[in-house]
């Protein structure tokens, strides 16, 4: 049995019963739904107890917190419970006192976007589709064609003309039908909607369908059972369309409303300056003006986020706030992680963790403060902009003297 | 406390007293260590309830059967408990009974290597050197970067010249110092050894440190764990340099010997048609002899293996076969097992898969056997290899009729 009740609309917040609406009616396509639960119900069940009697760490252990049902058949694929540690050499170098990274790069396809096409492979074969379709040049995209090969869906993708192949390799490598659209990334997002209409294909849209949020909090719920039932003081996560933070906020808002936690984190919300068209509006209180984007992180490269209001409303309530960060501070972000952490971030990631960097110099993130950076993907995605960012190799012949010469200066 | 007992030489039997050598004096750097253990004492400690307490799924949990210390200070990179999960479509499509696959593409560096570097960065902490150094164009050398940057060392890499540069990405991220040594693999590794052996550098060459073949046993000691205890019928591992093969072999000969699983699986082993002479030596049971490697498989592409009498020995103590695959098998391979299991492999990780396949077609594994093979490397290591073996996009105008025209043909 799901334990959902319902879908609301989060303009003008009208209610609908679940699965007989996508989006709300009244505000037609932007009129983006949030799922409501019975919370009551899922705090008899989802104890801290409970949780701790479930071995699987991956996402599914919040079933109770997911739109699907307690037979759903589920992929194979290990989605979720990714790593939280702590990264001391880096909180040093980027002068903040605890930071903790959430390493999502972790997941089957390599960003947190796993945890989203999950729930949405399971609602299409819920729904008896044998379609599921999306329009992104990047992890969405990759996420959806290998969670779709793991449940014996078809997936079709559609991607503007301009998108890099070393991208395109993964979700041609998982068998999705790739169309690359001659034009840019909003017709090609126009002719997905339009064709899963036509064709009544499982829309995978993030920003169109209600449920793939739903995965998405579950970073958040991890998070807090990974701290003992604490949260960190700041939780920074790059901001693109805006689904992944109202999704990093819906899932520290349900762990305070079951009283697994008992207070929730301030949100960092992290744009790149060329493409800050959410951290504008979030400033002026304005609806949100389209810029045309410009920056190396390409996952967060939106210049109209369909989920910005969630994104605004999620910052706003968590009592954080948003922030800009440069191309160069990202890619110092990038080599930072990377040589102070291990970890191997994509830009978008590392611009959460540039965030904090600049947030903490700002004085905006205090000295003492528990901080936490989701990594929301993994740097292979993208390894050219990792060798812009990386210094160079150094070339050698093969004799020790000129090896001296290097390691002895 | 370690319960390592000692050295002892894979060809001459010598035994010696542990963190004494690094290679057999008397037979040289040919002259490759097993290390060995107080396996009575091993298995008061390691019982399967002793197991079930422990909370981590790493590799440490297997502490006892390491030749760490008990307080030995340990990355906070999360290694190896990687997935094992089924795989019932690729089963059928590759005429196999039953498919297991176990990914370690999902480690942090993105590969098993990451289970010896982490060892090796352990060890070289122990020994209280700042740097550690190895010679590899690819996985080694990446998660070697990765575990030093997780633990504070210097890491120095030495590359062949034609390295190609999406290789290098993620070490130069990791702030490794790479060397491009003007000149070929057999080069960079002689210089590497020598460099280890003037500025005491702690050398991660597995064909010479006797403990990095330890980390890689943990991905058996996890298999028979993850099963229940038992162990399939027949594992497939890809065979580079022949440490990985023999790795897994005693990982499986110690789940036995600690009376933690009744018996061991057959291996088999797979090379690459054009990097083949661990099977020819496996074969006619001569010493091996060197070819000139050439495949599309980079991670296995190894002409003059170091490893190859551990990796025969391995085999034919298990009962096993060695096998050989086309690179068009491999492709193959890559094709199947991103479409029908959702599971991105790298090259040299998709030849086992395909080493299954074609051992299935000869008779060699029966219909009925239970078969697991190891992903060793996810696919985002070489998407360029992936671009080649994956089908092309699309091209479509942004028009519903032109889509109509490719999903209704």
């Amino acid at each position: 049995m799901s334990f959902v009740t319902g879908l609301k609309c989060v303009f003008c917040g009208a209610r609908y019963p679940a699965r007989t609406v996508m989006t709300c009616p009244k505000c037609g396509v932007t009129g983006i739904l949030d799922v409501e639960y019975d919370y009551a119900a899922v705090k008899r069940r989802l104890t801290r107890r409970a949780l701790a009697a479930r071995p699987d760490p991956g996402q599914w252990r919040w079933r109770e917190l997911l739109p699907i049902g307690e037979r759903a058949r589920l992929p194979a694929l290990a989605v979720g419970g990714s790593p939280l540690r702590p990264a001391a050499a880096l909180a040093r170098r980027l002068g903040l006192g605890t930071l903790l990274l959430k390493d999502d790069g972790r997941n089957p396809s390599a960003s947190l976007k796993d945890r989203a096409s999950a729930v949405g492979a399971v609602k299409a074969v819920e729904a008896h589709r044998r379609v599921i379709a999306c329009a992104s040049t990047g992890n969405a995209a990759s996420s959806l064609a290998g969670m779709a090969a793991a449940m014996g869906l078809k997936a079709i993708i559609f991607v503007p003309e301009r998108a890099p192949e070393p991208k395109l390799a993964q979700l041609l490598i998982f068998g999705a039908t790739v169309l690359r659209v001659r034009g840019g990334y909003d017709q090609a997002w126009e002719l997905c909607q339009r064709a899963c209409e036509r064709w009544g294909w499982y829309n995978r849209n993030c920003a169109v369908n209600p449920y793939l949020v739903e995965g998405k909090k579950t970073v958040s719920l991890e998070i807090g059972e990974q701290l003992g039932w604490e949260v960190p003081d700041w939780v920074a996560v790059s901001v693109g369309d805006g689904c992944t933070i109202a999704g990093t906020w819906k899932g520290f808002r349900e762990l305070r409303l079951l009283g697994l936690t008992r207070r929730t984190p301030k949100l960092l919300g992290v744009q790149a300056e060329g493409a800050a068209p959410v951290t504008a509006a979030f400033r002026s209180g304005e609806p949100l003006r389209p810029v045309e984007p410009r920056t190396m992180a390409d996952s967060i490269a939106v210049g109209v986020p369909r989920n910005w209001k969630k994104a605004v409303d999620a910052v706003r309530e968590s009592g954080g706030t948003m922030i800009n960060v440069s191309d160069e501070e990202i890619r110092e972000a990038m080599r930072a992680t990377g040589a102070l952490a291990g970890v191997f971030a994509e830009p978008a990631a590392a611009a959460g963790v540039a965030g904090l960097a600049r947030a903490a110099r700002e004085g905006v993130v205090p000295r003492r403060a528990v901080t936490l950076a989701v990594i929301t993907g993994n740097g292979l995605k993208d390894t050219r902009s990792a060798l812009e960012a990386a210094p160079r190799p150094i070339e050698v012949p093969p004799d020790l003297d000129a090896v001296a010469a290097v390691v002895e200066r």
